[in-house]
């Protein structure tokens, strides 16, 4: 992406920003707020108006999945059955990526999914992590799909966890839209994007470490026009083709753990969050926040990272949304 | 106002501005949501977190001031004592007004106060809304000093109120910053304009007549730098002077009733919300709305016009004070 010149601001707008990022810095806390209990729907509400992450330490430690879930528990109850796996050379599911087959084109690398059996998809993950014979370069699996998961292929382990989050459906007045289970290793990074949704973050096993930006940091995060492109299983490798007939979807393209690579002139005013979800905790991320998330297993486990979140869909009427949109709108039309 | 060229935002801003507008147009409501008794403080935080207002048809019917309160219980009640009046040639205190005094000039013209004994001004007050025989032309009286004036001058009524609004002190965790009483006629008019608080409006007597607009529709005000100017009685008169070495304050200058004057570009795609407040009815007018208010006596009341309104701070941490900021930043680059 070097290559590319970074997308100016019309004259007049690009202080503007500059003052919206200081202006929100001031007014706002540099840490995430830590909880010790669950909040009261008000409570959370509070937040949620706000637009605010808060953590919640130990939030979930007493639920089923914390207490029993291990590899030994996992398989079982899992066992004979398969389950859909992302595939990528180097963790990078759905990351920009500088593609060789297109001469180092940046293009959104969506991985290869297929279905595994379950349990070999553990063992190749554990042992990726853990097994220092183990062929370093693999290509890196990833249970991810992000479709409501624990209440469909996962759906034996689903009394193990909270059918939803009783302060967020009373306060929401919703049930969760999705359900999703992630189970990886240290391998996989998610890239810094946002979701139109009210997300509350259960860290079952291992460690996850967030990069929060909240939503009206978006002239910092260099959003551009990628062409999707998928991995596919080729000579014993994995390629990347490009998406026929798919139009360019608009991300984030600056790394805040590169924050000198596709900056923007307003990057280094952003003042990232940085929280680490232990087993146990919780983390309320508010909706259209940019979150980068990497995982680390904890020392002396089976060396997988497991955890459970809930995608509440956000309110789309008021004054947030439209303010939010508002801010790409004026970088769209930076660059015509 | 008309000799003054309307701003012209930067080149770029003015679709994505239009583009704002007519998103939150979309995805809100047209009218006024109407309760028919108090929301909880949850019920309430919802509206707090969209940022979008709702009257309570009804809310204060119970209320001891809209029991007891008419002209003989009020004169009782304040007998003896002297009250801050606002007076104006035209009913036109906080407003943008073409100074005769200063070449036609737009001032912000603000009134001359005086303190008057209660039972004389009340007198004049409905005496101008009902008397045929009164000089029509005459100057206008309104007590609206918005300094807190139910728990200072008027703390004798004050009892007659609630001591705050409960759901509102619950949800936002606080006390009013002010309690203002407002008593006037329909000579009265409260020009568009938008405050940093939270605020709770409770009609008593007599009808208000509010039109509102989002924050967002800041582009449509026509926010100009006004020179500040207070009344002075004068020859027998009212006469403005320029307020010496004070700074010009931003104002809109466009008022939603008159949409052809002092219009922005934009201002035609802005939607105002209209409602009328009846007697015994409450308003949530949120923090950083425009509103203008103009009000009307009953058809055989006693002929003025009364209410109640709890101001509570703002929350400015979080995402929504910074960007409505940024609208203003933006407007004012854009003149530069």
């Amino acid at each position: 992406m070097a290559n590319q010149a970074p997308p100016t601001a019309p004259r007049g707008i690009e202080p503007a920003l500059e003052e919206l990022i200081s202006t929100f810095n001031e007014l706002n806390s540099s840490v995430v707020e830590e909880l010790d209990s669950e909040p009261s729907p008000l409570e959370f509400m509070r937040f949620v108006a706000r637009n605010t992450p808060f953590v919640i330490r130990g939030g979930s430690s007493s639920w089923t999945a914390r207490q029993k879930w291990n590899s030994s528990y996992l398989r079982s109850a899992m066992q004979g059955q398969t389950v859909n796996v992302a595939v990528t050379p180097y963790g990078n599911a759905d990351s920009p990526t500088a593609s060789p087959e297109h001469g180092n084109t940046i293009v959104l690398a969506k991985p290869h999914e297929e279905p595994q059996p379950f349990d070999e998809f553990l063992t190749y993950v554990t042992r990726q992590e853990t097994d220092p014979e183990f062929p370093s370069g693999s290509e890196v699996r990833y249970a991810q799909t992000q479709n409501d998961n624990l209440r469909d292929e996962y759906l034996t382990l689903f009394p193990d966890a909270q059918k939803d989050i009783p302060f967020a459906r009373i306060a929401l007045q919703k049930s969760p839209d999705a359900v999703n289970l992630w189970i990886g290793n240290s391998k996989s990074v998610t890239a810094a994007h946002k979701d139109n949704f009210e997300n509350v973050f259960v860290q079952v096993l291992g460690r996850k470490h967030f990069v929060l930006l909240p939503p009206l940091c978006h002239s910092c995060m260099n959003e551009r026009l990628l062409p999707p492109a998928t991995y596919v299983r080729e000579n014993q490798g994995l390629s990347l083709r490009l998406d026929e007939g798919a139009e360019p979807i608009p991300f984030a393209t600056w790394d805040p753990d590169d924050p000198q690579t596709n900056a923007t002139p307003l990057s280094s005013h952003a003042r990232p969050l940085r929280v680490t979800l232990d087993p146990g905790d919780m983390l309320y991320l508010p909706a259209m926040w940019y979150h980068k998330v990497t995982q680390s297993s904890v020392p002396g486990d089976e060396g997988f990272v497991v955890a459970i979140n809930y995608w509440y869909d956000m309110e789309f009427s008021g004054t947030l949304y439209p303010l939010v949109s508002f801010l790409r709108t004026l970088g769209k039309s930076s660059e015509t």
